[in-house]
């Protein structure tokens, strides 16, 4: 399959002038491309620029409104719960996360529920907000319901992932970002690209049966949470999702389970909608409420060490340390560019047509 | 295997007893023996009375201490962080939950990690302290190291289990509460007195294959986390160990990793440790801080009513709601009784002659 390399910046400015193209104000454009560019150099590709013609979509659908009125519905000390006005998440989300840090810098913790929103691009990147202010980061976000409880084969929830930050003394911080379903669709994405089998325990069919076809999502399939089956644990990755769906939405007022409203266009809500457009939730927690922040970092770094150095299984696969392989491709796309692939990018040509606009392919 | 019915104050009374006799004070002894009966009543066995005799092992060891001065060492409006002074987990886990749910009153939310403590019994019990205030609950604990991360078979992470709990209406509260490993102890332990193979997947060999042997933990392999391997998302289960392993101890100065101490009394703790005794982390989220509670309530009903009806792959086999099983048992139990297997009333026993009191058995 055929690539090109992108440098940074050429990607960051066309990115911020299609979200100008649509009306958005020149700080959201600068913003929204911001959260993009951030998957994009950390190799999280199905969330970046291949995910920009998605939001486009959904604004000509006026599923997103390019000119929202952020607002705190209701706050104590330590929380806020914010409506959307059914912006970007891109947009909305960076509003909470900077709400949850003020609060976590008066109080010790901050914690934001967000409704009528949108997809909110990598939870990673809004976490990671936190780790400048020596906070820990936590962000989560509900999504299209695409996974099935254990025993159905109803789709009731999206991938939902959560994501918790952590700084580091000297090394890089700790980044655990995860969906809570058994494989995220970026991966069945690839499979169906290349036409390979997928593992069983990633996707079951519309009968329930585990499945090796990575279309049978398309075929009225669904996936499966994290443990795959129930022998496995599949009952702890449905109920991960199911806390994700409940911080997200129930606490905030928007949509969950089967009415999360669908990232794809062409699909509309479902009727007699429970809340209000997608949720999300954010926490800060100022390191030094708990301990110096000295002391916890380098104990972070003892942590990274201790299993860093634990011995492999096999000498070729060292053991990982969570957020450890989106530093270094970040490190890397930062010299080298982005590699996108020939779909993406025309894709991308596709929409700098449509909204007449120039681009750098 | 034959089993033994008692009914539940009994039993409760028989534990106040074994921990007067260490010498508790009379309220602590009532609050560990309602934290293990709790565990029995909900149908953990593995983590009510049949770990009675552990608890008192340790403290045999004077790894417990039966008079601690549990203190607030640090704090903010919505933080603590605790010394559990070598207490019981069973008494500083309600202490420091009981600190959380106050701030929670004064300021929306309220986190507190506690350090050098012992092992809290289940997570559940002190979640769900929050839900008489119409608050979120969350607890979370490290453990003893069996769990290797992904591509290593050094045990480096508990089974660290992670425990939210969301109040309803009209119907039961969602409790989830799991092991961050693919199987938690207690399932092996079941499959090790039945002398039956386990599910590829749960354990692994001192080599770092998967294996069936339900001893396969006992002759130097390790748990799996949940996931059980790469390709089924393994490293999403040692993510969330990791999670857990940090905002328990690296937060709160116990220790972590490896350096968890055992808790099995013949195993010492390992030297040059990085903290103190082992780590817990408590949070009470007021609903009202986020929405009217009764606006929250309705909604989880709808949320357990919607996944409740959804159509089951079995007819036989519902879906079930985090939390369901454990408060079907509890109501039979305390009409019925509490079973108890004859290995754990001989173990009972035994503790009794050796404290030299009397039991019901």
């Amino acid at each position: 399959m055929k690539t090109y390399q992108i440098e940074e910046n050429t990607l960051r400015s066309f990115t911020e002038r299609i979200f100008l193209k649509i009306g958005c104000s020149e700080s959201d454009a600068i913003q929204a491309a911001d959260v993009l560019i951030a998957s994009d150099l950390r190799g999280i590709d199905s969330h970046g620029v291949a995910r920009l013609s998605g939001y486009i979509r959904l604004w000509e659908k006026k599923r997103i409104n390019v000119s929202p009125k952020l607002s705190i519905i209701h706050e104590t000390l330590s929380t806020a719960t914010v409506n959307g006005d059914s912006a970007l998440g891109l947009i909305s989300a960076p509003f909470a996360m900077r709400i949850a840090i003020s609060k976590a810098k008066e109080c010790g913790t901050g914690w934001v529920a967000v409704k009528n929103s949108n997809h909110f691009g990598i939870a990673a990147y809004h976490a990671m907000k936190a780790l400048e202010e020596d906070m820990i980061g936590i962000a989560m976000t509900n999504a299209s319901p695409l996974v099935a409880p254990t025993h159905t084969t109803e789709r009731l929830l999206g991938t939902n992932p959560m994501c918790y930050a952590f700084p580091a003394r000297s090394s890089w911080p700790i980044i655990v970002d995860m969906a809570t379903a058994a494989a995220a669709n970026g991966k069945l994405e690839i499979a169906q690209r290349l036409n390979e089998d997928i593992p069983e325990g990633w996707v079951q069919t519309k009968d329930g049966r585990t499945t090796n076809d990575p279309h049978g999502l398309k075929s009225g399939g669904s996936l499966l949470p994290l443990g795959s089956d129930k022998e496995h644990g599949s009952h702890k990755g449905y109920g991960l999702g199911a806390v994700v769906d409940i911080l997200t939405a129930v606490l905030s007022g928007a949509n969950y389970g089967p009415w999360v409203p669908p990232f794809v266009a062409f699909l509309d809500p479902l009727p007699d909608l429970p809340g209000q457009g997608i949720g999300h939730f954010f926490g800060a927690m100022r390191v030094d409420a708990f301990r110096p922040a000295e002391d916890f970092k380098a104990n972070i770094d003892r942590w990274i060490q201790r299993f860093k150095s634990a011995k492999p299984i096999d000498e070729s696969q060292p053991v990982i340390i969570p957020g450890e392989p989106e530093f270094k491709t970040e490190l890397v796309r930062k010299k080298e560019g982005i590699p996108l692939t020939e779909m993406v990018v025309e894709d991308l040509k596709e929409l700098a047509r449509h909204l007449q606009t120039t681009h750098p392919f």
